[in-house]
């Protein structure tokens, strides 16, 4: 399918369930796939930093791009993280997301390499010339350390480079920046990674988000995203808040044993085990499994967020 | 070959030459082998952060790896670079290391993902149990941002998962507790990645080099480390002062145009382009080639040095 | 005067004027003071960083108390910036600040040295019991280089440590988290210091702002305030968006000549003094002040937003 | 006195002793720079880091110097810190340690305040020109979170500005940069205080060290020292290998309680108090102390190194 040339909604960046011998599981793979369309998601997001895309080979990337390209079968366009170190290796990517049947490639700035505005510029504009599809920008600086700010992106989208930004930056100034200076731009989607502030994102302009807790709860982000385009401020805040009382989860996993990654993406594997969604909560190496425990922990978020029947 | 138990000298990290379209240009980085071998080090790194390596797609990284062992055909050792975000994706590159025959791979910590020093020891030993070969650890805080310290590396050298260690943190206090640590062990080997200060960790007990400049300049990084083996430490002094001047070239680049991997790697292959070694100085994108002023002082440079006929 | 339970409205961080030769021009603060108030202020925050409080001495600071405290003469509430490295010292400048009759102090983590949460956390707590008076934590990781997150503000609040939050962090979600979880505390004070997303501060349930372009148009950001309070958010945003453009001129300083305070700051003062309320745009320094071309693009954006006659 | 033009040898920043109750323990510190002379230091400098200066208010400071000024009574030299954020506050210090009668003073970049490399220049001028003493930079960016480089260092060196630097970058490679570029000064002097690699240092042409932990053990540096200055490099490494070992102290303290700088001057205070040079350990707030167990590690650190009777 084309992407509209604004993509609103929710657009959940897709978590990548595992077996217990790190292989994609494909069928806890499309179950999730069911229960995000389910959930009323407009787009999917697949190979974003939820799904662990910095864990995966390429060929489990590979995996991912087709099981969900097919099982969506057109019904919802779905974007594709081409996440790596530099320009031609992200071609490299975009070639395979293609050729997949993707919908639209999200780019970040360049990393592990020290890096120069110009330089970021100028990966871009090569990506998307690669790539022959919508091209978003992916703004990262807590992963790839270095900001795409403001006025690249508005260069940018005025050169018809970029399709629109994902803004995972936690930089709301600049991201209201962002809105304004494309409020005339007939073909550029703004969408928000921040989970905590949708109803403020939204309220500023953006067009939609990619909530990694819309894994756990699509539906609770669905209803955020329509109450706001309805104007519904209130109602939108009042689920945004229950929301934020939710991603709590993340915090489960004892940070003298594991990184905030496998804390955070390990509570939202285990609530989508909880949920019966996807078989099993493994997660690619390197990272730390919760625990007992922790896991204890994120069942009873699930209660109090009556996510568990 | 095998890897001696103590690898010594001089291993530069190779250049990788490519063509003006952005392929490895073979005769070139077979010629740039002979310079080095003919300047008398002792081993080659090829895929480290001087060959581009984050810029490089697999089937670059093929081609290097390829042709660098084919070409050397067991004269030397090679160690290869497997840089990449996390553990089954450097797992990947280990077995096309392997498989190009390799006598050991140098691996970071994970990077763009948040890490954690539990995962930084898992990571380890999971590339090493799947590598069955030589692993030393690549500590570069500039591009993983995190640190792999010397606490972490001796447990690791003692529990036999590491080799060795490649330092281009610039934290010489770090090395040196790694190298007293280490005196008592038999097969470990710590190569510092500091070109500026080379006779200051050979000094320390370190073992080796892996310098950047001495792609332009092998005979000088040998003769540095022949007079430290012998004692002659004065003369190792001046001919590292001689180097440090040298390296001023790496500065060249008009910072407001490229950032200084650019400058510097730019720098390194106007050199060699100079010299007679390689075709041309292209680098991978998205980096900012040197401009023709910026040559001319790469130029003055390497007369300065009499590095020119 | 008393503070309130409930801090609210726009509390600006006073800029300093001073003189030619670098002391507090205390004519031309009073009348800052008296624009200030004319604006609509709910209270003053004198010696923050927008007053360039890291520049001045202490006798500076003195005078700034002294002047302001005086002129205001209980009009309403002014909290002073207690700014320094660490406790002993911050509690000296308690001293000072309580003496000249302020109505509340504000904290930041302790910086230069190297600290700890359980460090911060004995900070606060001597720096309270010093004080008796309330106490806001300034969260501005951006200059201290930690952050005072969520955690450990609810705790101090809870333990009757904390009076109110200033979070210049830009980090909105945990902002909200504090929001949300303060929200049964009866005398507990939030304030935002991001000029350009006061309405999405206010809409999470935020009491104040402190706005550093609050100097330049104080009507604005009350405008901005009382149409949230009434709860006319449309109007509320489009105060904000013509704001954000305001700000702007924060950029006008040529990053190759100066740093962003030198502009930020310098382009505040510039325009004060273009709209005749103080008497020159000299910063403390080591800043850069503004040239002529930089001062005249100060002038547009006034011009733009109907700030000079 | 007046200072040398290249002063030499070990200058230990002093620790400042403190009561109970948090005042300067005047009895211990002359105590201390007793213990310091006897070991046969050849300048002191107090208020820098290890002397907690951040954590001392400015009735501490002068209390230290006029202590410590008095006590040496022109002994030897004595350079003091005048730390603070910017150029004003800054100043206020010197005219504090000129009065004193301090031999010099030593000044980092401004910090708190975002600064940029034009400012750090005209901050060392200002400082420098109202000094009307010899003026040290110091380079410290784990405190100031900027770095004062080679380039900048060398250009006010060559204007007179100033009289030397003292390097705690823990970059070696750029103070072999400035080593290299002073050379031909004749009034330059370059001292560091990474005391893990003063060999190097002095190897590569430093003129002298600022050791931390030269508090607890002057002799040791000393020793090392002159077996440098005698040639005698095998013996100079031999001791600062034992060094080396003896700073492993500075860790005992647990990560989970305290930071690093409570850590590492809790164990320098515990082990002069060990050592029965001061009267207590006792820090500024809000450092945290070390507990029981941890001092008796410190105690275990100063038997194996032969330093408790």
């Amino acid at each position: 399918m084309t992407l509209p040339s604004r993509l609103t909604g929710v657009i959940p960046p897709v978590c990548t369930p595992l077996t217990p011998d790190h292989e994609v599981d494909t069928a806890s793979l499309t179950a999730l796939v069911d229960h995000l369309i389910d959930g009323g998601v407009s787009g999917l997001f697949v190979l974003g930093s939820t799904s662990e895309v910095a864990y995966l080979p390429d060929g489990h990337r590979k995996v991912v791009l087709d099981t969900v390209v097919g099982h969506v079968a057109g019904r919802l366009p779905v974007l594709a993280g081409v996440i790596d170190t530099a320009t031609l290796r992200v071609i490299d990517h975009v070639r395979t997301a293609v050729a997949a049947g993707v919908d639209g490639i999200v780019v970040t700035a360049p990393f592990y390499t020290r890096t120069h505005p110009a330089e970021i510029d100028k990966h871009f504009r090569m990506v998307a010339a690669a790539a022959g599809l919508p091209v978003f920008a992916y703004d990262l600086p807590v992963s790839v350390h270095s900001k795409v700010g403001a006025d690249l992106v508005l260069q940018l989208a005025a050169d018809g480079v970029l399709a629109g930004l994902k803004d995972s930056s936690g930089d709301e100034g600049n991201l209201r920046n962002v809105i304004l200076g494309a409020r005339d731009l007939t073909a550029f989607s703004i969408l928000t990674g921040s989970e905590l502030t949708v109803d403020n994102a939204l309220w500023m302009g953006a067009d939609g988000v990619v909530p990694g807790l819309g894994n756990v709860d699509p539906h609770g982000y669905v209803k955020l995203f329509k109450h706001a385009a309805a104007g519904e401020w209130e109602a939108a805040r009042t689920e945004q808040e229950r929301l934020v009382r939710l991603f709590e989860l993340i915090g489960v996993g004892d940070p003298a044993r594991m990184g905030p990654s496998s804390s955070a993406l390990g509570a939202f594997k285990a609530a989508l085990q909880l949920r019966g969604v996807i078989e099993n909560a493994m997660m690619a190496p390197p990272q730390i499994p919760l625990n007992t425990d922790e896991i204890a922990q994120v069942e009873k978020h699930l209660i109090t967020a009556n996510l568990l029947a």
